[in-house]
């Protein structure tokens, strides 16, 4: 990540960010910086309670806040108001950091074969592999060890960090980021149990995994997260959904667009899955469901049945996330209960014996 | 994946995956094609209920079925039906697709050392490393990026896709495939606590991890999944095993034969997996438990103890399943309960107050 | 991992690892093996009394015990009594084993930036890539395919395993292990969703990730394991402290020192996390919390809210660990509760009934 030497005055910052400006005394801005360490050339964001004291205690030129936080922000700093704040911090942190840039050209060292096609504004840094029929489309960045095989297609603008890898045939949209050791195309785990085998016995049969990802544009793919190429098909990632670490996408899945997965998540092949869903972290999902538009699961959601559109859902056997809140925190009270009730047996015994009296 | 030019009358076919063929009119068949978009020229494959409608829609030239569901197939196609239909539709995919083929030699690029033994018929590509006394066998692929650290030992016929890692003196058998950015022979989790340290204060001492992994024939690990070295000894996984990806094995486990571990499992050191084992998705297995032959664990199950042969547990802590399902179906009665029973109460109290008029 | 011919007199053995030596006759050890595989001139380790049947029948020539254990050694090995035996195996074992190690110096095919600062005593082997301005201290290897971008620091005796990531601008202190594929500084998971977006419809927009990944001293992070750059400032991890597999470490997360974080975990950003904590295999930790030193969260716990110095909780949502042995003790009874609940009601009705009369 680079940063930038701009300097911007705070109204000018203000404009860009679609921000009102209030309180003033504020000079020039030359940086973002969290709350506790910002100085007064700086801007700091706030929106989460659990940082009330840090912002109490700011010394930031300026603080981008919600309309309803503004009366919070001390009166050394001045007050810059969005109706949505954390896009207003983005947008204001893009102003200040780019990020690493690559000239241009492919370096010495890169391993580019002679049958790909690589746009001559694309940068291949050293170590980076492009096979053959491959094509690298405008301003895509390799980086050292990315590795695009036979036939992939990457658009234009991406990143590649070390490590990624588009298997073959695989299509990559514009605008799409791979981390780090992200795996694009690896085989899905389908294997027919043959009682029969090839005259060894039993063995599981490898079913051809035939199909390709493709990868619509804007979208990104954390590191070490693994989506698997389809049976037959595709398996697809909808435009601008936003895919966190280690996640594991099956053969066939589909999801859809604007899409939040969060690190650890899991989801088994053929799921549908549409668009705006937000599945936390290390969720959990079988194969062949249907989430709908909108639908969410809270972290380590174990999902065994479709979810509808806008539903939320939680724990295992996810359910909705009302009845889980009721349930989890009856749940401890199981142990009190089990001894009331057997104390109440003994007084029902009891009126039950006197009454035979 | 490459696709082969490959046509076949539908009695070849037929002949050629064990199925029997039912019905006719279908010509030749040039592909394998999910139900939603075969045509006529292409076969596709039922088996699970979710798929009816499609089924019924489907223009494909034959379906691959069951005995029991072949009456459903539409009349338009042929039905081949087999006695495990799912395997006969891996064979009949395997017909119409190859993997990606490279060229046989050590191309430009590869990096091997000289004192390393690479078979004449291996095929190493572009940024493909095999350190000092490692041997790669016959007809095996190490594609761009795979490496192979000294005297570390690959069979025949393997496949390693990029940035799959084997550490030095780790043994893989023949017809092994690690997936992209897979590891074999990373160093185990183990440390010391060592209250007095080396003179810094406590300290977390490492315990030299100086065993191997051992990855026997027909395996194979999923992308991004890691294979820890024994302390001492091995850590082994058995033959015809399958690995899904993001997979944890620690070091000094056991993994008998054809076993199915489903993508982000963890199986903690010195576990014991039978025969036959099927951890589905995100299964935790604590260490030094022993698993048995053909015992099945739900997906998320958290198993903290020994499982029995053949038996199937779910849940956390991990129970028989049988058990598991009555309990999860009553434990969102519980909220509920819980204020039936304060109500009992009550009518207890009441009864217990007029018993002494 | 290198074996060591070494040759070491019982008494010495013992003088080195700080034991005391009961039992006698043991003549020079060559090495350590295994209870179960250990002879005359090896030593073995007991601890886990699920191992006490292959204690019974080794014949290693001494085994590492604790006082408490050491009757139970037989006659025929020598006892090396400890009060921390794990530690005097550690130490044992890393008398007999040394790591791989590679030539100091830069070698053919290993891709080096004209500006980068690489120590003479490095060892850099091929395929592996230091950027632009990185620096690479005394003593450190850079194995096949690791690789640090520009401007990335790594301390003096540290190991990078092949496909190990640091990415650009990352600090890595001394004495730092990074296992195969492991990726430090990969971009948090940081997008603002932007109901306007850019004139093409909501999005989620992007959060520059502008800060770093400081690594303190005596850290080891594992195989495909990940951990976040900040979105300003830095993710630290503490001095000490051991990261297992398949690890997520979120952005702007704090991990104090001399903390176990076993494989699978994923700690959301900003977490704070302290000294000495110790995380099991899948535990999840929500964002924004703070970890308390000494504290323990049980295997695939879900960690909502913060822990307190020394506490140890376990489940789902996370609860203290007694709490929680109660309550899942209790919980399998629910559904015989229910039934009975039923036949309670049922007399007390009756009683009602009867009473009227």
């Amino acid at each position: 990540m680079g940063t930038l030497q701009t300097q911007l005055s705070v109204q000018e910052l203000a404009r860009r960010i679609g921000a009102e400006l209030r309180g003033g005394g504020a000079g020039d801005i030359s940086g973002v910086a969290p709350l506790e360490t910002a100085g007064p050339s700086q801007i700091a964001f706030y929106a989460n309670p659990r940082y009330r004291k840090e912002l109490q205690g700011t010394r930031a030129g300026a603080v981008i806040v919600s309309d309803e936080d503004a009366a919070q922000v001390p009166a050394s700093a001045a007050r810059l108001v969005a109706t949505q704040p954390y896009v207003a911090f983005a947008k204001a942190s893009a102003l200040f950091h780019d990020g690493l840039v690559i000239e241009p050209g492919i370096q010495a060292g890169a391993l580019i074969d002679e049958t790909a096609e690589v746009h001559p504004t694309a940068a291949i840094s050293p170590g980076a592999y492009v096979g053959p029929t491959a094509r690298i489309g405008a301003r895509t960045t390799l980086h050292a060890g990315a590795r695009v095989l036979d036939g992939a297609r990457i658009g234009e603008d991406c990143i590649l960090w070390p490590g990624a890898v588009v298997r073959e045939h695989c299509i990559v949209g514009n605008r799409v980021v791979l981390q780090p050791n992200a795996v694009i195309g690896s085989d899905g785990f389908g294997f027919a149990f043959d009682l029969e085998g090839d005259g060894g016995g039993p063995m599981h049969r490898k079913v051809p995994q035939a199909g390709i990802v493709r990868i619509e544009d804007d979208v990104e793919v954390g590191a070490c997260s693994c989506i698997d190429r389809a049976t037959l098909g595709e398996t697809r990632v909808g435009r601008g959904t936003k895919i966190d670490n280690l996640v594991q996408i099956g053969h066939n899945v589909q999801v859809g667009p604007l899409c939040l997965i969060v690190a650890q998540v899991g989801i088994s092949g053929s799921t549908q899955v549409g668009q705006g869903v937000v599945l936390a972290g290390q969720v959990g999902v079988v194969g062949h469901l249907r989430i709908g538009d909108g639908a969410r699961a809270g972290a380590q959601a174990g999902v065994a049945h479709d979810i509808g559109e806008g539903e939320t859902v939680t724990g295992y056997p996810a359910m909705p996330h009302r009845e889980w809140l009721r349930m989890s925190a009856a749940l401890p009270r199981v142990p009190e209960l089990l001894k009331q009730f057997r104390k109440l047996q003994q007084r029902v015994e009891q009126l039950e014996r006197e009454k035979g009296k």
